[in-house]
């Protein structure tokens, strides 16, 4: 699986801008590959780059179309299907993050069928994956880790591909999750694939490769989340990471959706490499990414500093914030610099 | 979903005893339910009870016919649709454990609807869940866990609830695997659930029951095991328990089917109350239930009286050898013997 880019962005008609939060995010991290948006009547959405149809989009050299909004209930409404049919009618392939398939629509599928056009339903997985084996595989990886859900694994993991390339590493965001799978136009959505292949999935995503290259892959959840640890612990086993990053949210309380409290980052770190051991012995925690946004900067630099000091003077940071030069200069002062000829910023 | 008994044990003709073991795992713990078997030519597989026709079984009072045997491949040979067809249209319903559904064949499926029956895949899992709470909920809960796959999980919980219920104990089987759900007529294939619903499925198993009330859940792989540990994350905190039990085979070196090495007992002990700990505080190890099939008596009484005094003198047994009463009577000694009227022994 592999969406092709550039993208035309279909919004639809959503009532307002959070429904686009999954485009939001894909033209945030790939705007050179997000030619235009196109709406419909009523949309309250607006991604902030120019309004196309889809003879523009085809002409500018759109090669997929992107429903990459929430819709009440995740179905797709009866009204959107002639615009996408048009755009298959156009050439364009379509990828849809929404819960229901888009070849289960009969007009979508007859469409995409006479044209010979994928359909690419990002949360779900159809690949039948082998268990996963355990064993090393060449090249090296780093798993972004939470204390929670939602507290910028994905965001992190992307940031790093941006600063490590831009050091002159060979790194490559590997996602587990739909926006990020939009954002790197492959990778699978974990958290969709039948429990026995959790671990398999994740080998497949981050096969062997060179000693120098880096895959950086999107965590997902958390050990001490009672709905979705057993996602984050096949995910450590799959990754089999030599680093990770623990990111937090620091005025979070409970735990996502549940009343269950938060770990420290000490127990994250503590039962991270506890398990991580497993499928490599050798894993290290080498920074922190905390969510900083409630605080304001003096606030937030005496935070990390703090934070910091409380785990042995591992870097922390807030990747949006401050950047993420420290976590970049601790894995190349741990495991070496960038080889030469490095594979810098070829997004 | 619940499948009805009595059961018809459908054969086939499988090659030999092996390709029947769930059947005979079935006969084995609820001989009362399988009125019998029915075999077509060249069948190698012999359950041990009487062959019956289709009219016999049905005459005999069978409610359900089980493919309880694995073919090569997993599929349905086509020469078996004739008796499963015949099996419907007299009224049967049907239940596979093959990985093929039963549906996916069109005969048999109109046979389903033409006669309003059932056909149960129990390898698949079509319900949808809620993702998991983590709330305590009411009763108490037992979880088999192991230093590895197929080390006598299943059988650990079977023998406890045979045990416990003649010992006056309100205890229920809950099965999480495939012969576990014949045997016990309903239950998740936990292993072929959406990853992020492992623990929530496992709610859904063990709801809210009476306080003296007790579920003995079935476990499934090892928080040690490279490939299905997060299945076995899941339904630790999905089943929340109040007490496990370890489940070893001595003379394995290595963890099914990889080359990682096999924990210790204390490694799994230790792991698991960490871990368990996020939806049941009080979570504590009761015991330890070993395969000593590889020893003598006398090697065998040896090495269970050596693992009990290693682990603080936690009752350790061979369940299929010298029974369960020491794990029952511990149960009883930490949580409480069975209340006044206990449910003894309704299988």
């Amino acid at each position: 699986m592999q969406i092709k880019n550039p993208y035309l962005m279909f919004l639809g008609d959503v009532p307002d801008q959070l429904a686009a939060k999954t485009a939001q995010g894909i033209v945030d991290w790939r705007r050179d590959w997000c030619l235009g948006q196109i709406r419909l009547p009523g949309c309250k959405a607006d991604l902030g780059i120019p309004d196309m149809t889809i003879a523009e989009a085809v002409a500018a050299g759109a090669r997929t179309m992107i429903i990459g909004v929430v819709n009440a209930g995740g179905t797709l409404p009866d009204h959107w299907t002639a615009q996408i049919v048009e755009a298959l009618d156009a050439g364009l392939d379509i990828a849809s993050g929404l819960h229901m398939r888009l070849g289960s629509n009969p007009e979508i599928r007859a469409a995409a069928e006479r044209n010979g056009r994928s359909l690419f339903d990002v949360r779900h997985s159809d690949r039948v994956f082998a268990t996963g084996k355990g064993t090393k595989r060449t090249g090296k990886r780093l798993l972004t880790v939470g204390t929670d859900c939602s507290v910028g694994k994905k965001y992190t993991a992307l940031a790093l591909e941006a600063g490590m390339r831009a050091s002159g590493f060979d790194a490559d965001f590997k996602a587990t999750g739909q926006t990020g799978i939009f954002i790197s136009g492959r990778g699978v959505a974990i958290d969709a694939v039948v429990a026995d292949f959790i671990s398999g999935a994740v080998e497949w995503i981050s096969p062997d490769a060179n000693a120098d290259h880096w895959d950086l892959v999107e965590g997902q959840g958390s050990l001490f989340h009672p709905s979705f640890a057993g996602v984050s612990l096949g995910l450590l086993h799959g990754s089999q990471p030599d680093a990770f990053i623990v990111c937090h949210e620091p005025t979070r309380k409970t735990m996502r959706g549940v009343p269950t409290p938060l770990p420290t980052i000490q127990q994250v770190i503590d039962l991270t490499i506890e398990c991580g051991r497993l499928t490599n012995p050798v894993i290290r925690c080498t920074g922190i990414a905390v969510n900083t946004q409630a605080l304001d900067e003096g606030a937030a630099r005496s935070l990390l500093n703090e934070i910091s000091s409380a785990h042995g003077g591992l870097p922390a940071t807030d990747p949006v914030r401050f950047g993420v030069e420290n976590l970049v200069a601790r894995i190349a002062e741990e495991f070496g610099g960038p080889a030469e000829g490095g594979n810098a910023g070829n997004a």
